[in-house]
């Protein structure tokens, strides 16, 4: 995909998740973390993926104002204009008006690939020849595009796209139903039917479809961001923000747009793709050893152990000695140290809430 | 028990054991920590325990040179005169001659007992019951009187000591054996015989009687000893005293002299002993909780969990989170994390090994 002056990239990474709990935190949450293992963020490994294909100038990040700092030391490059601050955290339909109007504000012909930042992209040639396939399309169609990905398991952590497998253009179509996250049995027979795609949350479209779209399904968004617009660039920016900000309702654009827009199509994708929601999702694409344990970090020492996920980070020459234990995750930071099953991770979220609890912010 | 003039206390608190790894290091080995967490060493509840019995300078220590600092440190009101530096370690019969003729030097009439100062007695007046009976038939008799332990389990980690049940006077024995360490079967055939009974390292006799054991059976070091008590109290006698062990062959009592001797005789006893040799062995003492859990520590929250063993000590606000796991040993300390399935913790011992080779003594 060569570099084109109206294509923009928008990078959400506004996430204050605790799914990584305890190595995320909500001042330090998992986009900024090296989740991998490879030397970068997951905020730094999309925006170099981006950097690519995209002008460095078109490439924006959104975060909350309390991550700006954070953004600017892990991508010290980026103009900082190009960083978009929310005041609060108010989902992603607010995300993407927000940097829709900035864009829009430069450049009206923009065509725009929105993305999160903390999602794992093994084959970045196919998720670009995607991102570029949509893009041609959101050029020449009022259109809202979605890249899907095809399903390998019944999983019930994603929400499922449907769609309408005839009369499409090369391999874009129609999308019929989004649908929130299913049971076990309906997860099994989305997986069956092979019309139903994972809602990756990765969408393209041009400036004016989804001004459009936001006119019509989200009016109020709408009108929020337009008045704000005039004060793009003026000194008394940040407070106007603010004040949209305030009054801005949090839905996301999943419930607040795609699902009620008729113009929505969807490319159905397999690029080794993973939302890294939890240590178990991490555990099942990294390398393992010989005896099936994922180890990350430094000074891990794992004897007649399996199926572990060890995550340690060595600091300050800290050694960590497992024995004769199998199917666990073991996250040591320097603050908190947890050990859960595989099997319960889910109820890391629980844990999250009754620390929080008992420490308030502490820990978290 | 009243306190007697003639009544010693020997303290053996020499040990470098890693047993309790990663809380027991080299530098700091087991007899100094808090390991039942009742705020007190164990060496500290060793003490206090035969201070209610004993004149609080007839208590030695007998303990490596580079641990005279913490005995000071734990014990800050005893006399530095009763701490006796062994310059390095040879087994107990040296610590032994060493405590017995620096004894000898002062109180020709001495009847001493002779205890490790990091076992856990819970019942420590039947305990004091049985000191007294030896120390009366030590006054009497020419005799090694040891304390022996009525086993409640087939236990293949301790010596045995079968008695003679015949012609006794009161509950004192006459030994007929010392064991090794058994096999599992041999240890049922013990248990079931009823006459042995678990070797606690726990001795009782005068000073002529262990003079003269150690001049018949370990004559060498009844030499060496008595060379040397020419010099107690003088300026060179820290370097007299080195010289001594260098020349001192390493050998343990039981080897050296129980094993060997006639005049040997056991108390059977029943006082809550534990050799707290290792971290089960404390799991199997300790209080727990509804779900089988020993918590010793702070800021430790375990849910769904049970039969777990858990040490952490909190520092700097450190959280321990442990979730739906079963029988583990986890204990967390400053540069340490180790997790252990508590049917492995045998093995504990080669990891300690292993890591040494990796990285000398740092964590050792």
């Amino acid at each position: 995909m060569e570099k084109n002056k109206n294509h923009y990239a928008i990078i959400m990474a506004g996430g204050v998740g605790t799914r990584f709990w305890p190595s995320s935190r909500s001042s330090y949450p998992k986009q900024f973390l090296d989740i991998l293992g490879t030397g970068s963020s997951l905020l730094q490994l999309t925006y170099k993926r981006f950097l690519k294909h995209f002008l460095p100038e078109n490439i924006y990040i959104v975060t909350n104002v309390a991550y700006m700092d954070l953004v600017k030391t892990q991508i010290p490059d980026i103009n900082m204009n190009q960083v978009l601050g929310e005041p609060t955290a108010k989902n992603t339909a607010a995300c993407i008006a927000f940097a829709s109007s900035k864009i829009h504000h430069i450049n009206t012909h923009a065509i725009s690939v929105v993305a999160p930042s903390d999602h794992l992209i093994l084959d970045e040639d196919t998720f670009m020849d995607h991102i570029e396939m949509a893009m041609n399309y959101a050029r020449k169609n009022e259109s809202l595009i979605t890249l899907g990905i095809r399903p390998n398991r019944p999983d019930t952590g994603y929400g499922y796209i449907q769609y309408i497998d005839e009369g499409q253009e090369n391999n874009i179509f129609k999308v019929k139903t989004f649908t929130e996250k299913p049971t076990l049995e309906i997860a099994q027979t989305f997986m069956e039917s092979g019309d139903f795609l994972w809602n990756a949350g990765i969408f393209v479209w041009s400036g004016k479809s989804i001004r459009n779209a936001f006119k019509e399904h989200l009016h109020e968004q709408y009108a929020l961001f337009h008045e704000a617009s005039k004060y793009y660039g003026a000194s008394d920016e940040a407070i106007q923000v603010q004040k949209l900000y305030e009054q801005c309702r949090s839905i996301s654009i999943d419930y607040g747009i795609m699902e009620k827009a008729s113009n929505v199509y969807v490319i159905p994708s397999d690029f080794g793709w993973s939302d890294l929601g939890t240590w178990t999702s991490l555990y099942e694409i990294s390398d393992k050893d010989a005896h099936g344990n994922v180890v990350k970090g430094k000074n891990i020492f794992a004897y007649d152990t399996k199926d572990c996920m060890i995550s340690a980070n060595g600091q300050n020459g800290r050694l960590v000695v497992v024995k004769s234990t199998e199917n666990l995750i073991i996250v040591d930071t320097p603050d908190v140290l947890m050990i859960c099953d595989k099997n319960h991770e889910q109820e890391i979220k629980q844990i999250v809430t009754d620390i929080k609890l008992k420490f308030d912010e502490k820990y978290i």
